[in-house]
Order: structure tokens, then sequence, then C-alpha cells
């Protein structure tokens, strides 16, 4: 029996398919080679069906034997520590990796996030575009001077960054090829294709059961 | 010779004194009892004159020893390796810091910082608004049960929550009393006060030097 569980919804619309937060922690599992089962909470009465659990009524979370874990960004740097193939043992390697892995989540994500938000709400013309647009500015920068962000390899904070940038309308921002070629070298991976299949899978397969 | 660095602007405006992003640092420090040297850059041409060690132009960012690294939540989360203040070595209380640190970052932030940009922006009655209230909503429910937010004792997880809720613009949003009884319970604390000063009369002593 896996120790490790992936907490998600049962269903989902078909539009978040392929984009629901447990991929990260999928696709982490399956580059370091961890066992890991995925299990569900119903969708209906997610706002408040799972407090307990996370305490803003997302997903995923995280059981790993007896220790409990929400947020998606915590439990990829949880499944760091568990293998060098996600962050480098080595001080300085386990920094660059750290640092990268929050700047997807609070200097990217805080922006794009929000925009996108705003985006989808019908505002489409909104006030964090300038903002979204330097950031992403900055991201084609670093990304035409490198293939990966820490360490001169792949890790988890490639990872968590290719998620936040490979959002459709994010991807649509500006002509960034060296952000489009980035967002395609880490996406090409198998453990990624593997996730966001088995994620899918899932999803089309509560179809099946609700029809 | 300290080898811990704290890398912040030599001056900024009155407005933002008291609340840089190298407060958080200096008040990890001066939890955990760490000695640390504050070296600056210049504020002025700063969107570009430090890219080679913040590449959003931003501060702060932290030498240790060798080892440099930039965002203020890896700065805390490396800073909290060092230390048992700050974070538990158990794993159980360990993860439970990891999360509401990342959780502060990517579940508070990502919404309170982008609806405080709007807000300064003009855009009072902005479309991001409903979601912040959920978001506080949802802490104020959390911190109506406990005093801290992991391992039932203070952590950098509550540094990081209080340095991100006690945003004025934050805390004038709606009447949420357990949260204002914990930003004061965090805020009251000496560290924290000094770092506050310390970096207040850093910005004064520019004026002087400026007049």
């Amino acid at each position: 029996m896996s120790e490790l569980t992936i907490w998600t919804y049962d269903w989902v619309p078909a539009g978040p398919r392929g984009f629901v937060r447990d991929l990260r922690l999928r696709w982490a599992c399956e580059e370091a080679g961890l066992a890991y089962a995925v299990r569900t909470i119903p969708f209906e009465g997610r706002e408040t069906n799972h407090l307990d659990r996370q305490p803003f009524g997302q997903v995923p979370f995280l059981d790993d034997g007896g220790l409990q874990m929400f947020e998606s960004g915590a439990g990829l740097l949880h499944l760091a520590r568990k293998s060098e193939v996600l962050m480098p043992a080595d001080p300085a390697g386990a920094a660059e990796t750290l640092q990268w892995t929050i700047a997807a989540l609070n200097s990217i994500e805080m922006v794009s996030v929000p925009w996108w938000f705003l985006t989808i709400s019908g505002d489409e013309d909104n006030q964090l575009a300038g903002w979204l647009g330097q950031r992403l500015a900055h991201m084609e920068r670093i990304l035409s001077d490198r293939e990966w962000l820490a360490a001169d390899r792949f890790t988890v904070a490639d990872l968590l960054t290719a998620d936040v940038l490979r959002i459709p309308q994010v991807r649509a921002f500006g002509d960034r090829p060296a952000t489009e070629a980035y967002v395609r070298r880490v996406t090409q991976r198998p453990a990624f294709h593997k996730a966001r299949a088995d994620q899918i899978a899932q999803f089309e397969a509560a179809d099946r059961e609700r029809a």
C-alpha cells in the first residue's frame, strides 16, 4: 500500500481538466518514482466539505504516512526533499531550487492568477495586464539565457514554473519565444504526460459513472 | 563579521517604510538570534540596477556565506532551517510550518496584494474584493480557533502571515476580531519591533544624507 496519497475532487467540469493542481503532485511523484495513490472528495459541496483538511476549500492536499499537508507548493517542496531528481542535495542547488519555486508562487502566480481571474470574469482590459507584462518580460529575459531555472538541470522549480506559465491565457499573452520553448521543453517530459493523462482519465471515468 | 547579509534599497519614500520586505528577513534573524548585516543597492535605477541578484528588480535578497538567494519567502524558509525558533525540527511541525508559510504567499497574498494594487491604483471597488473577502473569512475562522498557525507555537509561518495581514488596507477590510487580535499578538513581539525600528531608522538616516 502506498504511503503517499494525493487528494483531489471526484469530478470537475471540462474546462479545468488537465489543470487541477493535484497534477503538480502527481507529476512530482512520477518524476521522482515515488509510489502514490489518488483519493477524492466530492466536488459538490467543495466550499465546505473538506475545510478540516484544506482550510480554503481547495485541492490538492497530501497524506504522507501520518503527515498531512495542504498547498500544492508546500506539497512540492515536501516531496522534493525525498528525491534529488526534484531538488539537488547540495546547499547551493537546494537554495536556487527553493528561490525559483517561491518565485513561481509569489512573483509570477501572484500576478498571473488574479489577472486570469479578472480576464475570465469579463474584464479583459484589466489593470493587472501591465504588471503581468513586466513579470513575463523578466521571465522571457531569464529563459533566453538558460534551459532550466536552477542548478543547470530540471528541478521542481521548473515543474512549478512551467505549470504556472502553461495556462493558455498566459501563454497567449504577448510573443515570448524563449518562454514558449521552455514551456514546451518542460511539458514534453513523460512524467507530465502521465500525470495529465491520469487526471483527465479520472474525471472522464467520473463522467461515465454520472451518466 | 556576519556571514548573513540582507540586501535592501538605500532609501524609499515615507509610504512603504516599515513594510519593505527586508523587514521579514531582519525579523526572522532577530527571532532566531542570528547575526546579520544589512547592505543596500540604490533605489534610483532599481528597475534594472540589480537584475543579476534579483531578476524582477525587487528587494530583498540574501547572502549566506557563498550562497545567494532572492524571494523573501525563500529567504524565510532558508533561515528557518537554521533555528527551531522559526520552524520545529520534527517532521509534522516542519510540514505544518511549511504549509502555512506557502499559504501566506500563495493563498492570501495572491489575492491581497493584487487587490491592494488595484485599490491604490484608484479602483477601490475592484473585482478582487469578493475573493479577498472569502480568503480573509477563512483566515478569521481559523484564527478564532488557535493562537498560532502551526505546531501550537510561534513559527515563521506566523511571522509571514502577520506581515501579510498587517497591511493597513487589508487590516481595514471588514470586521475580523480574531485576525486583528492575531496581528496584534504577532507584531507585539520584540523582534518585530526591533526589525521595524531598524528599517525605519535606516531610511531616516538616508533622508539626512540626502538633505
